[in-house]
């Protein structure tokens, strides 16, 4: 895959080689054993130069415009002298072949900025997987001299719970009209949200979209914020005109000011569940990987479906085998 | 604990046999390694006793009235013939010293019936913990030949879920007024109901209950409904004066004629999800136990704190140290 060592590359991405840095995630995506070694070493090198970018997390359903927010969004912080990240995390994309930022094409402008790097999300069977791998992606950026990362995410299950426990702030697009557009927006993610960013308010939806602002901030009052430092913002504006994007940015560095050091202590505790998570998904894997486990596992789930095994009981037989190898 | 064996206690308790089902229950509940042994040889052999009952989850945020409801309700449907069971999932009982449950004199004409069994919240530090004893005391109540099992909840953190998870049926009980009242209500609860139930519908409060009912019937449209054969209905009561209460036993007669095979298909899910769930806790609980884990646990943690080491390779040096024991 890579002719250089892991210290190499680290050493060459720091340098802010963008090849360096598509063959780390490349690293870092790799199933194969001698990878993941390698990705480990690359990484515990890298830590003491991430930490110090910007973390975003963006959702919003389909069509609401996220491509079109990123891409100026970005194209005005890099005009501030900011290196932007544009990550994805889409469970989906391993099903639907191709990520939702696989198309660079969706993002023209933004892909061919020097002071850019666009990665579409990983593929993987599992949401653990996928996350994984983003979070990792996000260090290696990180250590790589973007300072500002945004993590883009579909509506699908979990995934934007997953992006707001690896981002600082979390940014929900929604569409004029509220009411029927909430359509598939779980309202337990209206709770992540730091900033309600109400896009498309140009043309005749302008007056809509300023009356959507004021339906969500008074829906917001009746969710409990996540910091008692900050209280969720709701903004209107037209990605497509470029009309108040600017204005995202200055609530991101309030954001950034009001919530001071409670940000390291989220990451801290981010990276506490991280750990556990990971762990759990890894033993996981590993008893599913074992061969008397494999053996038993198809019973033991027929047993537990028809009622004749409780769940306990199987879960008990499955970790002795597992132990017992 | 008690001189039966579990094949013994086993059969008194399908004999309907009060005292058996306690022993049972503080059998299962027991965290000494000879008691668990028991309690999974009890549990197996009661399995095909199982199935048989109206699996009932209720949330509902303090003071909303719920063991109003709880007593009203459990009176009725046993008017009706019916034996019905209450239990609970209340993780913060061991800090309250106390489950919500606890007080039986909440029920006083309740806990007094012949064919009423209302069993506390079990203690436990983790919900994980506290949710499997739940689910197995369940089981434990079928096979003692109670028809309709009531699973309460105060909205803690994930309870609601977890309770959604080991029930047919999830009804939210709300207070009239709505808005403000949402206060400490997570909106993804909202989700989770299939019947919302808008109490203290009496006095000057009949007419707000009413606005209420509209309000959350119109909300309800915007969430996706958890079957494509049941949409989640929204009706008011007074449980105090015992109006309506009749209504919510015909609403989860109708919830179960129209989701027919599908209950079953859904407790086949849970069960499999329990089987996962159960083996991950009980392998990191293990792992956590495991001595040489021990002495690197904090240092593990305190480097990924601070940044040092990436958390998946932290994760993967836990393994290590756990599997080369």
């Amino acid at each position: 895959m890579t002719r250089y060592s892991p210290e190499q590359l680290a050493e060459r991405l720091r340098d802010g080689d963008r090849r360096a840095l598509a063959q780390a995630i490349t690293l870092i995506e790799s199933t194969r054993p001698e990878h993941r070694v390698k990705a480990a070493q690359l990484l515990e090198s890298l830590m003491p130069s991430t930490g110090n970018s910007v973390r975003l997390g963006i959702s919003g359903v389909p069509g609401v415009g996220k491509s079109t927010f990123i891409e100026a969004f970005g194209n005005h912080i890099t005009q501030q002298g900011h290196r932007v990240a544009v990550l994805a995390v889409d469970p989906t994309s391993a099903l639907s072949g191709g990520s939702i930022l696989g198309d660079k094409t969706r993002m023209e402008t933004l892909s061919r900025n020097p002071n850019a790097f666009i990665r579409p999300s990983p593929a993987g069977k599992t949401l653990g997987g996928v996350t994984r791998r983003t979070r990792e992606t996000l260090l290696l950026c990180e250590a790589g001299g973007f300072d500002v990362v945004l993590v883009e995410t579909v509506g699908v299950g979990q995934s934007e719970t997953a992006v707001a426990e690896m981002t600082d702030m979390f940014l929900l697009l929604l569409l004029p009209g509220g009411g029927d557009e909430l359509q598939g927006i779980k309202r337990g993610i209206m709770e992540l949200a730091d900033l309600i960013l109400v896009n498309k308010a140009d043309g005749d939806s302008k007056v809509i979209a300023e009356r959507t602002v004021t339906d969500y901030t008074m829906a917001l009052h009746f969710l409990h914020s996540r910091s008692k430092n900050w209280q969720p913002r709701v903004q209107a504006l037209s990605a497509l005109n470029n009309q108040g994007v600017a204005d995202v940015w200055e609530t991101v560095n309030d954001f950034q000011a009001k919530l001071g050091d409670e940000i390291q202590h989220r990451r801290s505790a981010q990276a506490v569940n991280w750990l556990w998570a990971e762990t759990a998904d890894r033993l996981l894997d590993d008893l599913k990987g074992d061969a008397s486990v494999r053996k038993r596992v198809a019973g033991l789930e027929r047993d537990v479906t028809e009622g004749k095994l409780p769940p306990t009981v199987a879960a008990e037989q499955l970790i002795n085998h597992y132990k017992s190898r």
